[in-house]
């Protein structure tokens, strides 16, 4: 038989166990501190109109769209982010929705990004909005919301870093530079990657002079708000670094940074971004803003709204490098050992009666040699196996041993009912304390 | 401007918070209990190389393919299940991954689907594998993971039925129906849907007497496996009852069914579908079956392995109907009205303090008139509202609004450190006492 090479297309990415897991906790996390507020999940397809995609995340995206004709004859393309399929959700449902609607969404995205900037095709994005309010409360949350996550995550050190897209187009205004607003903000927004004189040249290239950018980029660096007092933005900016402090977040972990732009054309008011103190090099971890009219390509309806997207990649591989995820191969707390072949049943009703107090419990599904079964949970990262064998069954007694700590203890098996004894469960549990209570 | 119409694909479809909701509650059931087993989750790509995907379910998935080449000339597609990437992931980590490897895998899969059948062209499956043995516990624990999952979900009648590939190759082999015995198993399979006549009159245009149909009918009605001693068959389908059994799972909820034998080709052994007592008509709800060589299409290693995929929409829809899903759209089980917009600072602290206290708390984003902002946190369909105006703030109390019961009690907002009050706590917990202890 002729057989198919097993690999992945280029770009994209199995998880195995170890990652896996970790993410399945990041995201977990993620969706206890949304629901906290009172964020509610939705879902979307992946696969869209094309129509629907096509021009809305600028051209870079257009270029990097899947798109095919499916064998109905539609043009189809799969969703690059989870904004534009946000878009059209809540044009189509708004009425059933109500407003305000705040929705987290945590899905794959697909673009056809050049691979050598070490990005890939598939990953998966951690989104959340507050829809159909203006109001500053709902930019106070999300900045909140990411806080929390981060605490939540073990993260003590970072900053949650603030602006405002009307500032800054005073600012531009004031420097003689509307003309080419967009431009000139994906440039600014590349100041701290590219350094001070590298977006200097590129803005000068844009027809400016080298006074003009370089008093722009002096009041960037500068950092307060003096001079710019337009239409209560600065108050603005007040009001929320005020809410962060009366929601408890410590001093300095929500800051005004004048020279926080985002890239993209669609932010209208607040913009932030997220830094680790301990990990400044790898960029926001947490990026969003508000935008005044998200979905007006598909309703007449004006839908206002703030949101950040969460980088779960990214923030994985930060807390990898910081010793922060606990590398484990084991879903299950308890490993089971099975080698006494006629005692099949009672291998069977333990670890049901185990599982039913609350304690995963793998059981080896071959009647192997116990140093082989062993290596296999040393291998699989198991905290603790129960080791019983013919001698321990007609005992009643179990051995628990500790397999980080290299411990053995023993425990009665079963209580009068023939439940798992709570001895055993305290000491699988590993509480200090195995009196029964 | 002119507008784009907000719709979607033909087959594909939205997810509101409400199914959404109810959608992430059974999956975290159902990671719960693989978890207690020692299952681990992976992840594989949406797209894969079309040549890893053809051919593998058969004709009909093959035409059901949404292939297409990518922006490098690639051929490639949407994977249609979880079971052949499953394959190629083995084949091509077995090494890191370690035998016997226990996955599961939840994730949306694409198939382009007449929808006149009600079937939708992209859902998710609940896949949960065990590779690397042929042990007939790893068959029993597929058991009881099924019946655990069905009574977490809160199912008490259900019936897990189970046949053996190779006693129904016997069986076949002894009616002179090897020959063609693919299509025979797959019409076996069709046996409750389209009945007993319509089977066999189908069964003789493959070719077959109608005496030998009418004896393989039979034979498969009784329900029994005598005169069918097949290499220890009767003895493993045993086993797995017996283990059930010892399991604590009740009498006849795991029973033998002579007539399940499942339309896959892969299958070599034990087969299985589960049934609810109260909605028959609905189909298995969760199938699988044993297969000897999964992957053998990737890899000279043999990887025999058992296991099951969870119907989700299907599960859900079921719940639905038997009136087991609770009608929710909202997450956060506290919703705080903002009435009082000099107090913002006030209502953030106390949110993000229930917050702290494991309470998820709603906070209204804007200013409005109470009863507006209650009747969207009935429509939510929140259980508790905070009340909170400038007379509560001034005296410390705060009035307690059960939803649905209609009923109001005071609490006092703040203990004497400034965090909220215990009786507060406990009276939006709906604890009963609610003296501070």
């Amino acid at each position: 038989m002729s057989r198919i090479e097993p690999r992945t297309l280029k770009g994209f990415r199995d998880l195995l166990p170890g990652p896996m897991i970790a993410r399945e906790a990041l995201v977990d996390c993620a969706r206890g501190v949304f629901r906290s507020y009172g964020f509610l999940p939705i879902d979307t397809p992946a696969l869209e109109y094309e129509e629907i995609l096509t021009g809305k995340g600028g051209e870079e995206s257009d270029k990097q769209l899947y798109r095919f004709e499916d064998a109905g004859g539609r043009k189809v393309a799969l969703r690059f982010d989870l904004t534009v399929p946000l878009a059209r959700f809540v044009a189509q449902h708004s009425s059933e929705l109500g407003m305000p609607f705040k929705r987290y969404h945590i899905a794959p995205v697909w673009r056809g990004e050049n691979t050598q900037r070490g990005r890939y095709r598939e990953f998966v994005q951690c989104d959340f909005d507050t829809i159909g309010t203006e109001s500053v409360v709902s930019d106070v949350e999300t900045v909140l919301v990411i806080h929390d996550l981060l605490r939540a995550l073990g993260f003590e050190r970072h900053a949650i870093r603030i602006n405002d897209r009307r500032w800054l187009a005073r600012l531009l205004e004031v420097n003689g530079m509307s003309s080419r607003q967009g431009e000139v903000l994906r440039l600014i927004d590349k100041l701290e990657k590219a350094g001070h004189q590298a977006v200097a040249r590129e803005i000068e290239a844009l027809g400016y002079s080298a006074g003009s950018v370089q008093q722009l980029l002096t009041t960037l660096s500068d950092g307060t708000m003096q001079g710019f007092w337009v239409n209560g933005v600065s108050e603005q900016i007040a009001a929320v670094l005020d809410g962060a402090l009366a929601a408890g977040v410590p001093e300095g972990r929500v800051r005004f940074d004048a020279s926080i732009a985002r890239g993209l054309d669609y932010y209208t008011g607040i913009v932030f971004e997220t830094r680790l103190d301990d990990l400044p090099d790898i960029g926001s971890v947490c990026s969003g803003g508000r935008y005044d009219d998200l979905a007006s390509l598909y309703t007449k309806e004006r839908l206002p709204g703030v949101g950040a997207s969460l980088g779960l990649d990214r923030l994985l591989a930060a807390m990898e490098e910081l010793g922060m995820v606990e590398k484990r191969a084991s879903t299950a707390p308890v490993f089971l050992p099975y080698f006494e072949e006629s005692r099949l049943a009672d291998y069977l009703r333990l670890a049901a009666g185990l599982r039913a107090a609350g304690i995963g419990v793998e059981l080896y599904p071959e009647a192997r040699k116990l140093g082989a079964q062993l290596k296999y949970a040393d291998r699989r990262g198991f905290a603790k196996a129960l080791v019983i064998g013919e001698q321990e069954w007609a005992a009643g007694r179990g051995q628990v041993k500790d397999l980080a700590a290299g411990t053995t203890r023993e425990a009665p098996l079963w209580n009068a009912s023939g439940a798992p004894h709570p001895e055993l469960l305290a000491r699988l549990r590993g509480s200090a304390d195995v009196s029964p209570s």
